[in-house]
């Protein structure tokens, strides 16, 4: 793993005070880009949802800084990776004050298996639901725990990933990718509204199709309408889109001809940034 | 400020790995003890919810070890003092595993201002809701970022601490605190199942109401029970209990007779301890 901390190129570990607002209280954010021959796909747009994250929550973040971290880790790095951002608010009073004026900037460079892409996923639908009354559901903070735990349960059921309900009962994503339901119209997928994490992969996915003149809608998804689903993907920067085989015990036919043409156009659209 | 850090002194920070799952996910848990010339107040309360709290989140924790790190910061403590000890799954595999065998364990001491206990508290109702359909909300999990969100909130309504709802609409409890209400009838507080943490100064105040006859009842708090309340307080074990002299801009007569009573209670039991 290589790393890099507050503007310099470290060896394993990073050095923090204990009471960095990161490590004590999940307060700060994330992101997660693949890296593919020393590109960083989507790197613009992974940028400006960190920069929204940062100013939602009130953090600071200097664009220089990510942009100077990012090419100190991928220059040279031949081959996939994934390249790992974070965000804290760094040193603070005690308790839970937001005025935090010397953030810590972590950046992690590692191997990544390029074969995961594209492969089906089991679902199982999770307790575990995203809370529409907090912020945090839409954004990509480190205080990602509920996540853990939905993921958790997504193995004790014998599935691969959780289906996440909001706090309203309706589908809002998966533990670590965005849904999309492949109906007779065309593609649904939960609003932004619905205490989901606005993907990068999920907003690729969507400009692709309406590309290809199949209409997607972003609307609220109740149980209704994945029971009249022909077929189900989820979507995730890493990963890019993935089958979904089951959920809880239901089968579908994968991959459709529509994943597989959306599978196309996005190899088509990685290509286009190296 | 001192500092132990997996079985040893450490000078001002920590040495992490960048993956190490507190740091990158808040996946892990917290607590916060008063230290008193050498004494960690409630002590085996702390060490019990901690050791609940790892279990559910499948976090390896080694009880001689934080007894050992307790030892090693405050016994020579003189004065008072707060003591953060915090659990984290340390490094696995990538994503959201939860196979962590090497979990990092810190503990950090630093001074505490007594007076500080029983000063009166302005509170709001903010819009950031605990979560009824999440685990974390009844943990001190390091996943904290919303009661983060919710004090800020709270300070630009002009208030000291937020109100917390929970998803269900109920009263719950503030960022820091839990909360009860003053009636007719003794006091009233939220059930543990209302999504809020199970508070040591809160079993405190009710073990101490209930010696005094003073019935408590715990139950689903509605803005009706707010409605027909003398008063309220809350409970923490750093600030111990604080009388609420606002809501939303409505005010109350603080401190009652009441709430005198279990400050002295709270005395006399942190005495017993020392």
């Amino acid at each position: 793993m290589r790393i890099w901390h507050n503007g310099k190129i470290v060896k394993d570990k990073v050095s923090l005070r204990p009471d960095d607002r990161g490590l004590a209280l999940g307060d700060g954010v994330f992101e997660t880009l693949a890296v593919k021959d020393g590109v960083a796909l989507w790197r613009f747009e992974h940028l400006q949802r960190m920069q929204n994250s940062a100013q939602i929550f009130g953090l600071a973040l200097s664009h220089d800084d990510v942009e100077t971290a990012i090419d100190a880790l991928t220059a040279k790095a031949k081959g996939s990776h994934v390249l790992r951002l974070t965000l804290t608010r760094g040193q603070t009073a005690r308790g839970l004050a937001t005025n935090g004026k010397s953030p810590t900037l972590i950046a992690s460079l590692e191997p990544f298996n390029e074969a995961l892409r594209f492969v089906p996923v089991k679902l199982a639908t999770v307790a575990t639901r995203r809370n529409l009354y907090s912020m945090t559901a839409q954004h990509k903070t480190l205080s990602y725990l509920d996540h853990i735990i939905a993921a958790r349960e997504a193995q004790l059921l014998g599935a691969e990933d959780g289906l996440m309900l909001n706090t309203a009962g309706r589908l809002a994503s998966t533990t670590m990718a965005n849904i999309f339901i492949e109906t007779d119209k065309g593609l649904t997928t939960p609003a932004l509204t619905e205490g989901i994490l606005p993907g990068i992969m999920r907003a690729e996915v969507i400009r692709l199709a309406r590309l290809g003149q199949i209409p997607v809608r972003e609307k609220r998804v109740t149980k209704a309408d994945l029971a009249s689903a022909h077929a189900l993907f989820t979507s995730n920067s890493l990963r890019f889109i993935r089958p979904v085989t089951q959920i809880d015990g239901r089968m579908f036919q994968t991959p459709t001809a529509l994943f597989k043409l959306l599978q196309q156009g996005l190899r088509n659209a990685e290509w286009d940034q190296l």
